[in-house]
């Protein structure tokens, strides 16, 4: 597989995790201490960009907005949520194990990995014939080489704890596997305090756990994620109607934020894969390096969360609608779109990873849009070791950083080594102040994708940098 | 207890935790099914007034600086972690059972909650001499009244989990119970990733989880809470002019964000009751209702935890400092600046609440700084059933949303119930649209503090309200 690019897709993902790890935007999970499977810290540029991606989430779904409801509901929530949604009972996955050398892996991934190059495979779901499968097929441990495998059990995937000082099993609890619970659970909360008019979304923010059998592929399948996500209530038979409206409000804000729209692919989730509540779900996939993957989801769920939650805890979860025809009681329906950020920013940083040759020199660059970009702005002096040009270069980066966040200073080297460097993190300007800057209050302003440089002068940057970075 | 409103402080803590449910700010966790003691879920005016805490704290230490990086390390980290800093061994607060009824306690609390009235009392730290204590002052089981309590226990205060597939004890992980340390396991991916000057501090908002024996007082003894935190790392010679400096800087932003800073007490850490390895310790105290308590830290940790992360994992955790004089290579000491969010959102709510009258009629509101408050500006039209009103209404609030965020719209009720509905939650001004507005383009602007009103032209209110809102 080649992409656009020219590059293997191996080397691709390969370059991509050595400059995230380089450059500060994600570094292995508790390195030092040899890692933790699973899981990744976002360095200092990482947490700028996954901070922007939020920003960006929140403006376009929730404050240019007059019908969305923000929330932050806690990781541990008392066990009866999930006893209620299922995932104690069904949340798993098929585990197998290798009976020579331990080796622990998903049944549907060892299968894939093994027949990849054969086409769709039609997996069973019942222990004993996936036992058999895999002995059809004879596959080999990719750790030992034995060919013997234990029968499949489900593996619960979410995280238990014990909360509180008791040690018997009403203290048992679970780390949130999605957040969209937590907005359930507060539905009649934010109901009761807010009056919304329906249709009304909740939205949310925040990490949710899933102990993976195999994580892999970077930050793509993690242990600890972090999640956007929005509940959009509506009345029943207006379902249709907003499901297309938010497919398309997804698209947009996909647009916005970077992605390479050649790498998505909207797929309509067939009936036999869908989840037995939902009517119609759309997988918004990605081409990752290592494959086409579910980036987003967009999933009509019906009443069923809602529904459930009601019978579980007693209490009425409904809606009372005061229309103009006079007032409607009833369970609302709910629209939900689902955006994994960590996978957000794997496909931004697939998107934007370029390389070219600029002047004489091979140079690699992150096209990120510059309303993402970790640093917006880089302030140069032309040469470090001038008095008078690192004095007023100075004096420039307080007067920028002062309007917008995340300029960076920048006297490291050469100018054209701290063009590359910044090109490497993605810094859509770069500001260099000169000796013609001494004379008529004017710098140079390159640009990263193109290596373009143009002139302006100082007192118009402000307004030049407002309208580039809205 | 009095406060300076003339409430009795339990009256003004009930008061506050009404409001904060029935107005959106803050609900129990996982409410509809009983709650899960010592969780909290923010609701839609929460979670803007944490983020406008957030915000207000990244933009001046983060932000606003040239020295500092921010951090997103997981919430799971490698056991060893944990070991390293001594967590494993010793992060236990004394747990006492009563025989008869079950009902467990800190021994602290419970010696405390029975002295209260006595002045300081000195506790001892050994569990046989913790047992004599209890016999001896003869303590009652608030639960059940009985006195016969067992000896104290060291009960570890670390959420364990079982990460990955096997069941082996090295799948043992815990949820972070501080953020700190994933700045310090990360301290050399930040020094070679941002070649970082000395002095610079790495900054972390993030979430941690405490097993607490008794949660209690609302949002402020959590099970799971959130953190800012800073470790800003200096020269060994030093540290005691930059403590002094962060000293300086929490307590301006303290002020900056509304504390009221007369609740707050500096309290030096003697030389018993600092850890070991602190030669200097300030805890920045606040007058809650239910007593004087830790709001923020400032911690002088000297080498304490580089040097046992490096002995542990045998990594070099250090620094090359280039300075003037040639290259010295060293352990950076650290002084750290460490923030409780929900402490925070709570402090804001104590220092806010007010009850006065105004009219006839008494009112309650918070004196919210506008940076911080929910919403920043309301927009009515004087009538909601006369629809020249509501259309001019409707298209400034257009107006003013899509240059601030956080502005609502507002048409229930009268307009003496809208105002008192924005001071309860509050939002600092109340924009009218009345009929003289159709003849002159002019509105009402309405303070929420002092009920005072002016009249502004539409086209000077973006320009005034960016004034007030900066």
């Amino acid at each position: 597989m080649k992409d656009l690019n020219g590059m293997e897709n191996q080397d691709l993902m390969q370059k991509i995790v050595s400059l995230a790890k380089r450059r500060g935007f994600v570094f292995q999970g508790s390195e030092i201490y040899g890692g933790l499977a699973g899981t990744y810290d976002y360095g200092p540029l990482g947490t700028l960009l996954k901070n922007n991606i939020k920003d960006s989430w929140l403006k376009k779904f929730v404050h240019s907005r007059t019908d969305m409801y923000l929330l932050d509901a806690a990781i541990l929530m008392n066990q009866n949520v999930w006893k209620a949604t299922g995932h104690v009972d069904h949340f798993a996955d098929p585990l197998v194990v290798c009976e020579k050398c331990n080796f622990r892996e998903r049944f549907d991934m060892l299968i894939l990995t093994e027949t990849k190059e054969e086409g769709m495979v039609l997996l069973p779901s019942n222990p004993k014939e996936q036992k058999e499968m895999l002995d059809g097929l004879n596959i080999k441990c990719p750790k030992g080489g034995s060919h013997v495998w234990s029968t499949p059990r489900q593996f619960n995937m979410m995280l238990a704890t014990k909360v509180g000082a008791s040690e018997d099993s009403a203290a048992t609890s679970y780390l949130r596997p999605e957040t969209a619970q937590g907005i359930f659970v507060n539905f009649k909360n934010v109901v009761d305090s807010m009056n919304p008019k329906i249709p009304f979304g909740i939205a949310q923010i925040g990490k949710a756990f899933r102990n993976e059998i195999t994580p892999r592929d970077f930050i793509f399948r993690l242990r600890e994620l972090e999640q956007m996500e929005i509940e959009y209530f509506v009345k029943p038979s207006e379902w249709e109607k907003n499901f297309e409206y938010w497919r398309d409000e997804i698209l947009e804000w996909m647009e916005s934020v970077g992605l390479d729209m050649k790498k998505i692919h909207n797929v309509e989730i067939g009936d036999g894969d869908r989840a037995h509540y939902s009517a119609r779900t759309i997988d918004f996939e990605f081409e990752y390096p290592f494959g086409q993957k579910e980036l987003y989801g967009l999933a009509y769920r019906g009443d069923y969360d809602l529904s459930r939650h009601a019978d579980a805890s007693g209490q009425k979860l409904q809606y009372v609608d005061q229309g103009e025809e006079g007032s409607e009681v009833y369970v609302p329906h709910v629209i939900e779109p689902s955006f994994g950020l960590d996978r957000t920013v794997l496909a931004l940083l697939v998107s934007s990873y370029k390389e070219d040759n600029m002047g004489d020199e091979p140079r690699v660059y992150l096209s990120l849009d510059p309303k993402i970009a970790p640093y917006k702005i880089a302030v140069s002096p032309l040469l470090k070791n001038k008095e008078d040009l690192v004095e007023k270069s100075k004096n420039l980066f307080g007067i920028l950083k002062s309007e917008f966040k995340n300029v960076v200073f920048d006297d490291n080297g050469n100018i054209g080594k701290r063009y590359r460097r910044q090109d490497e993190i993605g810094t859509p300007f770069c500001v260099v102040v000169d000796f013609e800057s001494l004379e008529d209050e004017s710098v140079t302003v390159r640009h990263r994708d193109t290596g373009e440089q143009e002139r302006l002068k100082i007192e118009d940057l402000i307004s030049y940098f407002k309208e580039k970075l809205a």
